[in-house]
């Protein structure tokens, strides 16, 4: 029987590089992606492009009213999504931390998974250059998996559902090198926390930088289509 | 300093409760109710009602989009609610189970508490009648709480959040002479899980059979309007 699993799919370099490893190791990859008042919604088209490309089965779209609860420069438009101008990356909890947002998507992802009657979700959370993020960190996501397990009907029958991070302890370029081997196109994927219109890359916010280091530390030529120079 | 606390509010007996306990108990009640396509939406006009009534100081509704994936009687129009004809309650876990609904709803109750700085959140979760729901256990919430206190910016900054049950082990009985004695007015709550337009109840689902043997239990007379006798 094929093995079926979940994949949170945001449209960005870490999310594709997950689907990639789930569809290498031979699992039927249903990709979710959310729809929850981001101001960068083209990334929405990014997640459906790479999903399809990678061979996922399916690519849902779920809206999640994260707008109506703010408290984050990527949902709320007073708060400003900060532009460094040196190199730095900004230090502790950044404003576009989302509320609860990994268990928000984790929770529906699990959702699905019992509806998919699927054993395992993948998320591209890391602790390595997790931007001060709570919920990347490893024992975030076994709290997570333990408490999963407890909410469900099928972890109540004894089918263990199983939280799988192969990001977790990878460096950026780490993550390039691996998904460029299982031929990820990173021209279709988007990090930017501020794009333009088109989908261009801002090249300024910190996930920008982020990925910009990554490329550079792999020694890849970075792909990405920025807005200005 | 007023303890703020944020409240799940469906619109049902255990909830409005579930308020009034809060309330009492002196915290500054936020309450957060979910629009996620059930079919019986009247009662989140139940949940407003009630939330005022009883002196939240503000109702959220937050839209999910649960219904995109299915699984449940309670959002799929394919499977049907079931109307039993004799006076037992459906046995195991029933098809009005929607997949990880109460973690999908502490999640969110969780990322708007972060925002509020609010350290409790109440769901008036039952492990008596729980109807056979694993996310109404004790041994849930717990993971869930030790979760909540890994993943979120308070958590991490030592603001321990709690979730408090304050129905968990009470009989529907108990909690409907505990909201009686706190002045909740039962006429305003909905616990149906097919009410008409007007939302008025069944009288058949599993749901108001619990509701209608805790009146009988606590020798209350039944204040529920019912669409048909």
């Amino acid at each position: 029987m094929i093995k079926k699993a979940v994949i949170l799919v945001s449209g960005g370099l870490d999310s594709a590089t997950t689907l990639a490893i789930a569809h290498n190791a031979g699992y039927a990859c249903y990709a979710i992606s959310f729809n929850y008042g981001q101001r960068h919604q083209v990334e929405l088209e990014s997640a459906k492009t790479v999903s399809s490309s990678i061979g996922a089965i399916e690519h849902k779209v779920v809206h999640i009213g994260l707008d109506d609860i703010g408290g984050s420069a990527l949902t709320d438009e007073n708060i400003d999504v900060p532009q460094n101008t040196d190199k730095g990356i900004s230090e502790g909890i950044p404003v576009t931390y989302v509320p609860a947002r990994n268990t928000v998507f984790l929770s529906l992802a699990l959702g699905w998974a019992e509806v998919l009657d699927a054993d395992t979700i993948f998320i591209g959370v890391n602790a390595v250059d997790y931007s001060g993020y709570p919920d990347c960190r490893p024992e975030y996501i076994e709290a997570f998996q333990t408490m999963a397990n407890l909410a469900t009907k099928k972890g109540v029958e004894g089918h263990l559902i199983k939280i799988e991070t192969p990001l977790i302890h990878l460096s950026k370029a780490e993550i390039i090198q691996k998904g460029i081997e299982l031929g990820v196109d990173y021209t279709q994927t988007l990090s930017c926390y501020a794009p333009d219109e088109e989908g261009k890359a801002c090249g300024r916010c910190d996930s920008c930088r982020l990925r910009q280091q990554g490329f550079e530390a792999a020694n890849i030529p970075d792909p990405t289509l920025y807005s200005s120079p």
